[in-house]
């Protein structure tokens, strides 16, 4: 990474390395293609045309997002396969069907009587069975229904009247808090097991079930086997991050993304370096203050990019970062003067990337050229 | 509010009450003119040319911002004296002459040798005089020099060498940390004395100080003595929000912003409403959660924004909010079916505008019009 092209960048920047974003991509890509399943990526967070056409297979899909903002701009950007993974609520369901109508194949997701009803009714109205997956609640993390609800084939048999049972999906949020590759794994087979019976047993109902979707960045890269699964769904895979590099999935070598910014102050007494990146742009995610590591507001690397020993970002005003050494390090300040250009590590890629309307692209290819990728947002 | 206009909104939205937002900005200009100071509102909370036409005396100004790219904006929309009140760093400096030289009366914050040479010779090499403040650290918050610092003359002599001094600034950032009237008011006159001290070393030192700065939400509702100080500055105050009421400073029926969510699921074994706005929507900011009473990501109110009792966003994931009965009460969770809309009162106001792309505006003529005043956001 040469730093001359990112000197004329305004501070506070965000900075996307091509090359370690190609190599995160291509590693779940090594790790699910033997499995025999599909990959969904989550473009939630990306919200980039130009960043999805490299994450996307053949760069038009199948894909994920978590916004029906973000199925328009990816369906107008030639992406026909689009699951919506957030529960439907009825009134959004127009916005569903001029996406069926302009040639997207939008999948919605659901886990009660009164979504089915609604999508089925929509369906029948509209003339266009609109295709759903029913949600399974594979470790209590959020919603979805138990495996052996009752209400599962209820709500199967309620779409199967008009709109299109799809299939079942589960997601192991709780694998955020799992460290280690074995302790994955182990969600990773939860993951599995929750969703594989909840498929057999719309099957064993009568109900088609082509579909058995589920995922997340910790138990898609730990996952061993996944009889039974058609799709894996990752998101935060693409850039990775210092929760990641928390729970071990990567390593901060890893992590594509950075937040460039310039030393504007010290408080030296204080042990204190003062920079342009507030939690405006680094976001108020603290995600790491209940790992083993406490990153404050991100982990500060040189203009290189390289890790400044024990430096992180203590606390963040709206513009002001606060930089300085962790707490109980015996590291030295460095002397950083005014006018010095830092990188800053995430917490959380799709929070940080969220604060900023594009990635200033560190070309793969060794070029001294910086692209300009335009992120979206918005619902 | 009627809730009429607001149905056919695309869940989540940012929702602005205008005649809360006006009584508001009345309440702090009625506390502020008996004490003789300018307001010089911080439009970093608003970052909306609209909205700031409302808040700004005479819709021109004085105004404060925080970063460059407001200064832009809102120096392209009409106002002409800004201060920027984040420390300058050398290589904006040529942004800072550029709207200069459009005829914005630019000032900018610095509290370093290095920085006043910057600004001198760019000065200088300009043949424009740059007007500074020079930033005094009133309570160990963030920046600046203490009011005794040799270096406050020292600076002060560098920039008159061709930039123009043009006052002191303080922002007693710790006064966020103090519950009451009594205790912010203790903060208030600490960062008068400590900006008024240092004013009145430079003009011993027979330098210029025409303007002695200060605010914060919380000193500016409470400053009694404003003595010596010429201009007070303040941002959140416009809209107010669930920090602000922790800390006494106004209470829950004062903030003028909400995100207006729908419910989109439930767990009832867990306790759990599910609802579409997450942490996208609402911010990653947990601010109130070291306070007396944890407000989780926000206070959860019906559709006429009437706070329901006890019921509080307990977490939240990107695209999903999880809606519970806060921790230790006995109050029983209300029946919210699939569809009901709910407004949702954020911790901060500043991190949760920022979340979004405008604001969808109650009018405060009474009138069912809804207005829309965009945001702009970036560096």
């Amino acid at each position: 990474m040469t730093t001359a092209p990112l000197l004329a960048l305004p501070t506070p920047a965000l900075i996307l390395d091509e090359a370690r974003m190609r190599r995160n991509i291509m590693r779940l890509r090594a790790h699910l293609e033997p499995l025999g399943v599909e990959i969904r990526p989550h473009l939630k967070t990306v919200k980039s045309v130009e960043a999805a056409r490299r994450v996307l297979k053949d760069g038009i899909g199948p894909a994920t997002v978590s916004t029906l903002k973000e199925a328009e701009v990816f369906g107008a950007a030639g992406v026909k396969d689009i699951l919506y993974a957030v529960g439907i609520s009825p009134d959004k369901l127009e916005r569903v069907l001029s996406l069926r109508a302009m040639g997207c194949d939008l999948t919605v997701v659901l886990d009660s009587i009164v979504q089915a009803e609604a999508v089925a009714t929509a369906s029948r109205l509209s003339g266009e069975p609109i295709p759903a997956l029913i949600e399974i609640d594979s470790d209590g993390h959020r919603s979805g229904l138990a495996a052996n609800d009752p209400k599962l084939v209820q709500i199967g048999e309620i779409l199967a009247k008009g709109a299109r049972l799809r299939g079942v999906i589960t997601h192991a949020g709780e694998s955020y808090a799992a460290v280690g590759a074995e302790a994955q794994a182990a969600f990773a087979e939860q993951e599995r097991s929750a969703v594989v019976a909840a498929a057999e047993t719309l099957r064993r109902a009568g109900l088609p079930c082509p579909v058995v979707s589920l995922g997340s960045t910790p138990t898609a890269h730990a996952a061993r086997n996944l009889d039974g699964v058609t799709e894996v769904r990752a998101g935060v895979y693409v850039f990775f991050d210092l929760f990641m590099a928390g729970i071990e999935v990567c390593t901060q070598d890893d992590i594509a993304l950075s937040v460039l910014t310039t030393v504007i102050g010290h408080q030296k007494e204080r042990g204190w370096i003062i920079v342009d990146a507030g939690w405006m742009a680094m976001s108020r995610d603290r995600g790491t203050a209940n790992q083993a590591i406490d990153q404050g507001f991100g982990v500060v690397c040189d203009g290189q990019r390289r890790p400044l020993k024990d430096l992180i970002v203590v606390t963040a005003n709206q513009e002001h970062g606060v930089v300085a050494v962790r707490p109980g390090s015996e590291t030295p300040l460095p002397d950083l003067p005014i006018g010095t250009k830092l990188h800053i590590l995430p917490n959380h890629a799709c929070a940080t990337a969220a604060q900023f309307d594009g990635y200033h692209v560190l070309s793969a290819n060794e070029s001294n050229d910086l692209a300009y990728w335009p992120r979206f947002r918005g619902w």
